[in-house]
């Protein structure tokens, strides 16, 4: 990918920034341009050496730009396209991050009336608890799975490009379509966010009512089971916003496995409970993520 | 506590191992004796210094000892007390360290045929999804908190000698009432592993029925989230036996609690929701247990 000498940074965040990062690593002659609203954000990432300059305007940000990666919380992508639009140039890539697919998709072809052959949605499914440029690092993605969900509008060298892109980070792509992508990750990701968090709230209820020292009993295995539960409320309620029907249809699943479990502990029904227990220990033990 | 010169350890996996080992760091001079049912056990914790020496009959095991510590899983309890009973000598005082107290000690009282001032009841709160012996390390307890349970019938100088015991752990100890320690444990310990159990098995059908790869799409997060979800399902099984009322309530707890999150999700009430994700993120980013 010679053609490639700039990129720029939509939203230089962890994501945003990791990514920055991993392509300085590999590829040092290409231009990482970044954009926020916020120049301090801005100005720290450039003295992070995470990118090699940064424009708090978006058409100074793009100008020239072979690839824009849009990395904003989902519930800022479609302002941010809607600013993109009017400066968005021929030969320019877009594509972005976002945990939800067909909401960006949707958004995309919102702003622009209609197919967008130059956006290809992607999603790396990686992160941390933490947020901010400062969390950033170039390993980020090596070894985690990025899944790309072409649109049927876009041509073959659009998406070779985005696979290349990502490929310089480390990680295995995938491609998927973007509903399927949304049902799966509603289950592997967003449903458990909201089981930590819905437990912490349940262990603050206890705790304002009930058993005020409750917290200091929580041992290991708490903290481990709810380190996700520190995740940045804004970015978990854009995702709730984007993926609605498909985190309605996580949560309902695992409701009604729950209804199951607890009346098996409530009939004594114990034989059913060790069976449950067996089959998700072993499930758990392949996983290896 | 001079006069304790032998401590006999029933059931040597993770926790009594790491007890100990504890033991033997900061007393070297007391005995530590083992015993399992199964002398593969005792041979492999013998012959990782973890115990002194070890029988297979219980009589031997518990003869001369000044302390016994019942460190099997809740299920085996009632059996081993009632194996213990014919053998207790008078200076002989029995701690356990089972996650659930009010089935011990009414296990021990139903054994009995009464009170038991020589039992004290102890749960330290510590551990980790491995079991056996191999994994039992010294520092297991240090910084960690264990819950002694007392009967109004221990004497003071019972309390004392099983509160010098578990201090020779590194530990910080705390007395209530058992059925306080059940329902905080069953909100804080319990509720958490049946939530990592059951979302993992929503995942195994959601496999099985929907989305063949599945697990390979789970990251960091779900790791982490999941990890508890490995532990042993015998003991977790026993736990649900023992503290099946607890845990009842503290499903019924969390089972509302979701049932507002969904609520809100389906409704498109995002405001409660971010309120929500706050309030829970400032609770967890206050736990540093």
């Amino acid at each position: 990918m010679e053609h490639i000498k700039k990129i720029s940074i939509i939203g230089v965040g962890l994501i945003g920034g990791s990514l920055a990062l991993a392509i300085k690593a590999r590829q040092p002659q290409i231009t990482i341009v970044g954009y926020s609203r916020h120049a301090d954000h801005l100005h720290r990432a450039k003295s992070l050496n995470v990118i090699d300059e940064y424009h708090t305007g978006i058409q100074p940000a793009i100008q020239g730009a072979d690839i824009i990666v849009v990395a904003v919380p989902l519930g800022a992508m479609a302002p941010i396209f809607a600013q993109i639009k009017p400066y968005l140039e021929p030969q320019t890539l877009l594509t972005d991050v976002g945990s939800a697919k067909q909401s960006v998709i949707a958004a995309a072809r919102h702003v622009w009336g209609g197919n967008t052959p130059w956006l290809v949605p992607a999603h790396p499914i990686a992160g941390t608890e933490k947020s901010g440029v400062e969390a950033a690092f170039a390993t980020l993605f090596q070894q985690r799975r990025v899944i790309i969900t072409p649109l049927p509008e876009n041509p073959p060298a659009a998406l070779d490009t985005i696979d290349w892109l990502w490929q310089q980070t480390g990680a295995t792509l995938i491609r998927m379509n973007a509903a399927e992508h949304d049902a799966i990750l509603a289950a592997t990701s967003h449903l458990p966010h909201l089981l930590a968090y819905t437990l912490v709230d349940t262990l603050v209820h206890l705790e304002q009512t009930q058993y005020p020292p409750i917290f200091q009993f929580a041992a290991g295995g708490f903290r481990d089971f709810t380190r996700i539960a520190a995740s940045d409320p804004i970015m978990w309620h854009d995702i709730c916003v984007a993926n609605q029907p498909a985190i309605c249809a996580a949560l309902q699943h695992f409701q009604h496995d729950l209804t199951q479990l607890t009346a098996a502990i409530e009939s004594g029904d114990w034989s059913t409970l060790l069976t449950l227990f067996q089959r998700a220990k072993a499930a758990r033990d392949q996983f290896t993520g």
